[in-house]
């Protein structure tokens, strides 16, 4: 366990009793945290701002939510959970039989002990999440029901980190930060981003990094329509999300399926011998649906461990702190900083001696004594980088042709660059 | 067993005792059934009439045919089947020592109660065809043999029934019409068309649908050089045949491969879980032969059961009125409908709204109550359709790459064409 | 066995003994021994010719070398073996320790009876190779070495021969001569070289078949460098190396992957049904990493039995007379013809008649009696023939589509052109 894995917990414990939803005080108390850790900019957005086809809704704050039996004792209660109201609840202060209540009340029959996240953004509505096995021990009776909420014109509240590169051309990492207290989907995704973040900036990284923590959807929608210019640099991207549950990794690719960060994602997992999955794009799971609808289709994937609704705890109070681990980040960040490191130095080469193979050995690039048959791995790579050097491979096609590591080959371009031998 | 099935059979055993051949009045009396089923509109082609590398042939017509032995008695005899004079025959009327008449006669020694299916179009001879056992029971002596058939100047007949569509482009479906008393081949062919040409008819398709009734090879020669216009038209086509034999499905692909019905008919094949093959193209079988030369290259396949010479009963007499079934047909029949069903409306269509995803909840397309993970097939159908409408992927693409049944594709494509979210 | 494959075994036999290198007389000698059987055109290049990125070395030349035991006894001597004395050893005349020695003598620990083969081409050193186990029963002392060689301005040596084809574009063939005493590597090569272009030369072949014989590497590029005008007529290649050892033969691609050559190796030594091995190609193994080079990217392929570094008696004194055999040369001997008689007919055909398929009765390319399901090879391989004959197919394409031998195919486009039904 490293310090970086504690840290990345402590965290998420930070976030967790945060009520979080797409727009409100949440939110900002969200970015305020991992503000402490990495420099934000964070950006408001007004309420009924056009945002491509949609427009930001009105800001949601609550303060308290408590549902009171006929005795008087709050049953379901806020103050505990921020799951327990359903999110964007209209305000409402009333008395109502238990069977009136009813029709306002989430549960999960199939987990009795868990409660359910449920939202409803677009429809004005109020109600409350329980445990199926708290509902079965409510008497009848008449209940007192208040939602102190505000829903009222106000901001959308996103923010953004920039890792500077050599050059302009841009990398996305994105989150989203617009769950209440589950650990995994997205506080897991939250950490394992601002420590990437603070991991590249020890380094001059090739390209420009940009990690956007931002509302889920129309989180997305929003920096995607205030962006319009930058999105012809984003080159790659990747989307971050339930980085800290037992399971193992899985990526999914990006619409094109063959984009370079879909390429380097399959490749380091393949290559570090971790057990994980690759699947297929679709249009579900998180904010890839909208970076890679079809007028963007940007090359970005979605890295999870266990992916969106594939395991039960998924959007119940159960996606606590116990569900996730500093292993599992830890694991996961590694993951993102090994595939960003090969991203980062993957290029195509030119062969400036492309007729017969160039003589290394007079450039001390090659062993003088010949007629064995273990020829180092560092001379095969420079070879097949010599060999498939022709503009149109890059050292990652290189890498999965020669069975060679991309490090070893990247090295092996390093030395015959500065033989003069390949040129970029 | 549908009342449909059973008319199909019936049409099949009133076809059956006619001798059909490449020309003659065996062919109009089969068109003239067909007619009562579906309007025809018959063709005459006169003899001589050049057909692209072929020349349109005499007219051949038989009133008798039969072999009389030493006792007068008819051991072989053209009242009794069809098969039992080789197609296109020249009039004989003559007796001769059974030693000569070998010569004349085709037997079947693997299956010696079988009567072969043999023909000489281009050569002029005469023939018997009849089992090996009536032949091995035949006494030494002189055999009067007569052939009482007429070789001379007339027309090759095919016909055409066209199902009209909401477009002039063309959907073509052929089948021979050739064959004598052979059940499988290809009346059971014939007679699904019919009943294919009878169910299209009761809707206004999107193609317009082109039935096309002509002898093997030479007649679907004389189609496409009739319709050398037309042809540019014809964007899709099946030919039809061995329709009603107790094997599985087989469809065999065009010489594309990967032309649009060849994906249809995949589709549509594995989708319903029948137990099926699909081939690939050949040039031989039936008139995908012509269909498939490489000038006119057309997407047309083949779809059978038991496919061309893949059965002990094909071209004998026993491909009779025992070997095909109403199931079967009914069969062949509901896969046609299936298939001509998702070709019909199998199309791209672009999205209006491409950049990220439209607000699918304020159209009232989807559902206002968040955070749940069985969100319903017609909403992930409209998020595929929406991805995938890029103008470069059909719904049969999103069918395939969703897992999606295509209906439920299509009604999703179709609402979002109500909510102007996309169009053709 | 067949005589040519004890011809072919007499040749390795006579050039076993000499002391080839990358120049030097042991070339010569052995290019005169090949000149009895085919005429050689013999070049030689000076030293110091400049041949793309490398420079010809001075011309190495031995008459002796040993190593003499404190008691005068020659414990390795060069006359017993080429393999004793370091490739391209610089002279060497003195009395030195054993300890000081052991820094000179090349063993093989794990194979303590064979003796290596070295080379220190372009660093000058001196050394000896020898059995582990020799080494290990020298006696301290004094030990006189002796290498009488000469490193001196010449030249370096290869040679041509050409079979004259048809057509100006060649197929080139291309060994290795600089390797001393080792009988798979090369001069099972050079045999089975020198009685394939014997074979072609009975012939009046297609293409231009060009056979080189030069030292590995610097002769390869000394050959390109010197024929930039020819290469763009090199329209396919083989490397021939390891053919006579008892390993199956293994066909390594070229670069390019899907060059004619490759899809012709492929073919026939899959229709021949013998085990084999088809590899991807690498940049390393023998001259198909010069003619594969990008810039010249020729479709030049590698057929040997055991690859490179496959075998453990590879580079070693155990790859001797006994480690090939008459057998094995002729087995590749086979190959590589039935491989050149596909390649050398190998074309694509234009159907002239590509409108429904031509007549091929009245013109007697078709049987007249209809009916039968047991159409005849030739008849089928006819049709393919018309129906791939759009330009776009070669009649390699048309024999792997239709899994007919390609001696059916090719006979079938012959009845075809004859019948001037195809063209060229």
């Amino acid at each position: 366990m490293t310090d970086v894995s504690e840290e990345m917990y402590a965290l998420v414990e930070r976030m967790y009793p945060l009520c979080r939803s797409i727009t409100g005080d949440g939110v900002r108390a969200t970015l305020d945290i991992v503000g402490e850790y990495i420099p934000l900019q964070v950006h408001e957005v007004p309420t009924g701002t056009q945002v491509l086809d949609w427009t930001v809704p009105q800001e949601w704050n609550i303060r308290d939510a408590y549902i009171a039996d006929p005795a008087g004792r709050r049953v379901v209660d806020f103050a505990a959970s921020s799951l327990h109201v359903l999110g964007y609840s209209v305000p409402v202060s009333a008395t109502m039989p238990l069977a009136e209540l009813r029709g306002h009340l989430h549960t999960l029959p199939d987990h009795p002990s868990w409660v359910p996240y449920r939202t409803s953004y677009y429809k004005p509505d109020w109600g409350f999440c329980l445990a199926q096995e708290t509902l079965d021990a409510l008497p009848d009776g008449d209940y007192e029901v208040r939602v102190d909420s505000t829903l009222a014109d106000g901001h959308l509240t996103y923010a953004e980190h920039v890792v500077p590169g050599q050059v302009a051309d841009e990398v996305i990492v994105s989150c989203h930060v617009c769950h209440p207290s589950l650990a995994n989907d997205n506080l897991a995704g939250i950490a394992v981003a601002t420590f990437l973040a603070r991991a590249l900036a020890r380094e001059t990284p090739y390209y420009t990094y940009r990690f956007i923590y931002a509302p889920g959807t129309i989180g997305a929608i929003t920096w995607l329509a205030r962006n319009a210019e930058r999105i012809e640099r984003v080159r790659h991207g990747l989307v971050l999300a339930c980085a800290g549950d037992p399971g193992h990794l899985t990526y999914k690719q990006s619409r094109r399926g063959d984009a370079e960060i879909d390429r380097v994602l399959r490749h380091v997992l393949t290559a570090s011998e971790r057990p994980h999955r690759v699947t297929e794009f679709t249009p579900y799971g998180y904010d890839e649906r909208q970076y890679c609808s079809p007028g963007f289709n940007l090359g970005v994937g979605s890295l999870t461990r266990t992916p969106y609704a594939g395991y039960p705890e998924y959007h119940t109070s159960a996606d606590n702190l116990d569900f996730v681990s500093p292993a599992a980040m830890a694991d996961t960040l590694a993951v993102c900083r090994e595939a960003f490191a090969v991203l980062d130095r993957n290029r195509r080469y030119l062969n400036l001696s492309p007729y017969g193979e160039p003589q290394l050995g007079r450039r001390g690039l090659y062993d003088a004594l010949g007629g064995r048959s273990d020829t180092k791995q560092a001379q095969m790579a420079m070879l097949w980088v010599l060999n498939l050097s022709d503009g149109e491979h890059s050292l990652l096609d290189v890498a999965e042709r020669s069975g060679l590591p991309f490090d070893t080959v990247a090295a092996a371009a390093d030395a015959l660059r500065g033989a003069d031998l390949v040129k970029e």
